[in-house]
C-alpha cells in the first residue's frame, strides 16, 4: 500500500513516519509513505502557494495550481483509488473507515493549512474528505499522519501478533476492559484478585463484565 | 502554559513540536512543551517499562512505575491542573475541551502503547481521559500532539491574527463557507461571480447560506 502526502510542511511529518509501527510497516515492504512538498508545484516566482481570498476576510486561501500540478504527477505514475483532503468538515474518521481503507492500494492525501484549500481542488480532485474529529488544529498533517497510522496497522504482517489489532477498542463493539500487570500490590492498590486466580473462565467473565460496565458508562451511543 | 509529555518514544514527537504554529509558540514563550522519555524512569535493569498482562492475553500492559516515577518528579517541580492520558475510550476531544484547556497552566499527557496501561496509573493519577476519535492507533503520541495543537493555537498571541482562530468551523455553530483564490478561472472552472463582486453585504450573505447549507448536508447535528 502507498501513501502520498502532498504537504507545505514535510519537515513536520518527518518524525511520526520514521519510528514504531509505521517504521516497521515500511521497512517491511508492506507500506510506502511519501511526503511531497507541495512548494516545489509552485508554478510563480515567490513559490507561494496561497493567495488572499476572493470576497475579502483574514486567512490565505491555498491556490489551485501546485495541487493540481502535484496531482497530475502521481495520477501519470500510477493509479489512485483514492484522494483525501483533511477537513474538519469532512466525514469523521472512524474504525470502519480506516478498515476500508485498509484494503486500497494507493491514497494521495492532501493537507490543507491557512484559511483552507480552493474550492474547485476538493470539487475536482478530491474523493473523499475526512475530518479525525470536531477540533481545530494547525493544519492537515497531523490528521494525516492519524489517517496513516490508523490504516497501516490493520494491513496483515504489520502487527508482530495480528489478534492484537483485532481485539482493539472499535473493533468490537465494547470498550476494553482494564489491564493490569506487575506489582501485583503497588503502595497499596491491589490488582483485582480474579486476575490472579488462574481461573480462564473467571477472567474472561469478569473482562466482559467489565468492558460492558465501562462502555455502558463511558460509550452509551456505542450499545445503541 | 507548559505541557509535559510523558512517552516511550519521544523521537517520534520531535517533528510535529519543531514547526509550524507550535515552534513560533515555543519561540514567542508563550507554551513550553517538555517530552520525557518513560525509559528514563524505569526501575529494573532491562530499563523496561512494561510486563505480562494479569489475567492472561496477548499484548503488553505498561507498568505503574516509571509513570509514577515520572509523574511524581514533575508533581515535586510545580503544580499541575491536569493529567490527561490519551486513550480511546476517553472522552471525545472537542472544541470547548480545546478551549477550556487552553486556560490551564500545567498539563501532562501520558502516552499509552501496545495493550495499555496499568489501570492503576489511570484510578490514581490521571484527573482526565481524552479521545481524539473513534479509531485504534499505534500510541497516544499523536493524540497527544493533537492536543497540543488545538490548545496552544488559542492561546492569545500564538496566531498571528487573532480573529482567525474565532472564525475557524467549530468555533462558531456552523462549518466553513467554501473558499476561493486565484486564478478567477481554472481551465473553465470558476470562483463564484458573488465573490468577484465587491460588494460585501452581498459576499457575507453567500458565505452564510453556503455554510448554513453546507452543515445542514454534511453535519446536521451542529445545528441541534
Amino acid at each position: 500500500m502507498r501513501f502520498d502526502i502532498i504537504t507545505v510542511l514535510p519537515a513536520l511529518l518527518e518524525s511520526p513516519f520514521a519510528h514504531s509501527i509505521l517504521q516497521r510497516a515500511q521497512k517491511k515492504g508492506i507500506a510506502e509513505i511519501v511526503v511531497h512538498n507541495l512548494r516545489d508545484y509552485a508554478t510563480n516566482k515567490q513559490k507561494s502557494v496561497d493567495d488572499y481570498q476572493y470576497g475579502g476576510g483574514s486567512g490565505m486561501v491555498m491556490s489551485i495550481e501546485p495541487f493540481a500540478a502535484c496531482i497530475e504527477k502521481l495520477q501519470a505514475e500510477r493509479e489512485y483509488d483514492e484522494i483525501i483532503f483533511m477537513s474538519p468538515d469532512g466525514v469523521t474518521l472512524n474504525q470502519s473507515t480506516a478498515n476500508e481503507l485498509s484494503i486500497k492500494q494507493n491514497i494521495i492525501i492532501l493537507c490543507g493549512h491557512y484559511k483552507g484549500i480552493d474550492q474547485r481542488i476538493r470539487d475536482i480532485f478530491v474523493t473523499r474528505e475526512i475530518s479525525v474529529g470536531d477540533y481545530v488544529l494547525s493544519g492537515g498533517e497531523l490528521p494525516a499522519a492519524i489517517v496513516v497510522d490508523a490504516v497501516v496497522r490493520l494491513i496483515p504482517g504489520v502487527l508482530n501478533d495480528e489478534t492484537s489489532a483485532l481485539s482493539d477498542s472499535f473493533q468490537g463493539e465494547l470498550l476494553d476492559a482494564p489491564v493490569y500487570t506487575r506489582p501485583a500490590d503497588w503502595r497499596g492498590h491491589k490488582v483485582p484478585d480474579v486476575l490472579l486466580s488462574g481461573h480462564e473462565a473467571r477472567v474472561n467473565e469478569w473482562r466482559h463484565e467489565q468492558a460492558l460496565e465501562r462502555t455502558k458508562t463511558r460509550r452509551p451511543d456505542l450499545l445503541e
